[in-house]
């Protein structure tokens, strides 16, 4: 049972029900799902989790939608959280996801973490041909933060 | 400093060499990862994981090699498994990955952990609609297992 | 080493400098970690991760900064994350953590991960009393979200 | 709830009976446990994990089957697979484990827990003594690639 | 269901009952939480772990009560043990946690579970200045064993 | 670099230097390793944890010690602690282990990975059957802590 109330839309002060309205009209939908209504017991909580969602996994960028909720999924499968793996398979079937192509992400998931292990269990070391050749220089201390100062102003 | 002896090709097993030479076959290289090398020094345990290796991830399926390789990074980097962090991104990056990409999954996945913990923390049960609908029934044991061991012979 | 470049402050540009200032201003120095170098090769990743870290770890809020620290350093303690167990250790100390707190702190985090595998391993149920006693009441679907979408123009 | 289908021994197609029946003659038993009707749903992840399952834990090898058992179970904890606690401890007492023996593995998975978090917490480096002695050659690439393309034929 | 007889008082052994009078008059309860039932069912287990819980979490020490309480729940939600959230949030409630100051706490493990992988992900290497400076010295051999020994009689 | 200083013998107290007999003693060895140092730096927290490991891991039970120390490694390597791994190979290498066994063991850490994930992933629930059909009585409330108050004295 949940650590804290589900904020319902009636109850809810403006500051939530601005973040519920912003997710019903981004995902198209008249529900909101338990996490937001647990996470709006606190506004500031669930401005900002709503607030990066909404930049990382919602903005249009280099990976495809559908993408993005296998990479959300098969961390929430390692980490094995049911609601989120409920809530991003749902999610992942409205962009297209199948048993079929569910089948094979459990199987990566799996074969992943088997590869991990033998790998850590064995103290495998690195190829040095991984080595992406970008040798970190020493941080150079800025000359003039007066001057940054002043020019805030 | 590995728990094995990494094998090298000349000094390798028939069973081994037939190995190494599928991975190299199949990835169009001359070279074999530590990694192999290591597996090598059980040659059971190298043929079955490069055997679950090339059925998974490398034979095509739903999904494209890219969005494999993005999964099976994911997971690697969850699981903070750095030889498999270093040899996958060095795969991905064969792939199509850049660093602007590698950048959206580092993002998702740490996404997905601050989501995954937000909703383990506040102890949110899933959503009605979550659920798939699909019950199970309970196992039907099969009428005639004598007939079937007939069958085999 | 690191998968992208770390980025110095004479490279940088106009928007990374503003976060680098921001930081050193933030917490009163002129070395900014390598972290946030790394996380500047993609700009909009450093101005997330700036942006909720100082939201949450250096706004002043019900938690003091030590305590703060704290449960950061457990955290990255509980998930291996080298570079994060030295860096908050470092941030920990200059808030007051000193060897005495520090050996505290491991033992905590030990006794917790022993107490969490016993119970997992005996899959003990939670006592009735736990509950919070808050069901969730279902979602009420909200009135009029034609009138709402025009009160926004 | 399952995400996908369990598969029925009388609605399975020919290649999952087979497997069925593979795992009902390997255990000796006429119920098939609800993992297996589920990854039936993908016939070949079904084929796939079995035969892996079947090479791993049941072929007899260096570690005696309860011993293989007790590691399966161990790591099922450490990863808080309730499902796979519940099958494996099912499992590991057909083989002998009782009660005094669960308890000892769960006290070790307790006490490997709190130890790897002080050892971690701490940052101790390994001692040299540990090092195994084996450095790694690097790979000698073989000398006649064309020969052996050649050969398969 | 537990995978043990959760143990009452009145059929408990006298070492059980010594070890469940001790936790209610140091809580200042009438009441067992069912983990320490379980743990009874292997007595030499529940003194293990009680006597452990009480040096490190209940005895007066550096951190205070509260403050130790958070960090373990912080664990225990990073490890996705259940019953350990709810016990704890439970004792964590009774030395002054609130939802306000719980739901930072949820942020705060969030957060650095996010800053964790991001640095794990970009493989990001310890700035020089986090390094303690205390090398270590090889381990000494002590001169007289044999004097030790005899001392001990 | 280990956050604490790495005691030696000629350095330590009197109470750290019983406690470093007794390993060496226990162990048949005049070395210690690194680990223990690092504890010694916070004398409780080394006889809690040397306390611990003698009782569970070193005091004979009902599990051999290869098996305890199998155990302990598989949970090692589960949780990435490279320092554990070594010296836990390391000393199950004293208890028999070889690189046959070490094999083994991977390929069982690996493929219980593998198997919990795919469990997770399809949200598996358990079979009737592997319930132990032991439903927890409610606690019973023992009637006179008075009359056991006044016993202990």
């Amino acid at each position: 049972m949940a650590q804290v109330k589900l904020v319902n839309y009636d109850e809810a002060s403006d500051e939530v029900r601005a973040v519920f309205d912003d997710i019903m009209q981004t995902r198209n939908t008249d529900y909101i799902n338990n996490i937001w209504r647990a996470l709006a017991s606190n506004p500031p909580m669930l401005e900002r989790f709503w607030g990066q969602m909404k930049e990382i996994m919602v903005k249009p960028s280099r990976l495809d939608p559908l993408t993005k909720e296998l990479i959300y999924l098969a961390v929430s499968i390692n980490n094995n959280c049911d609601y989120c793996i409920n809530s991003h398979s749902f999610a992942a079937r409205k962009h297209g996801l199948d048993d079929e192509m569910l089948a094979e992400l459990a199987e990566i998931v799996a074969i992943a973490n088997a590869g991990n292990r033998l790998t850590i269990a064995l103290q495998v070391e690195p190829d040095e041909r991984f080595k992406p050749g970008r040798p970190a220089k020493p941080w150079a201390v800025k000359k003039k933060p007066a001057a940054r100062k002043k020019s805030k102003k």
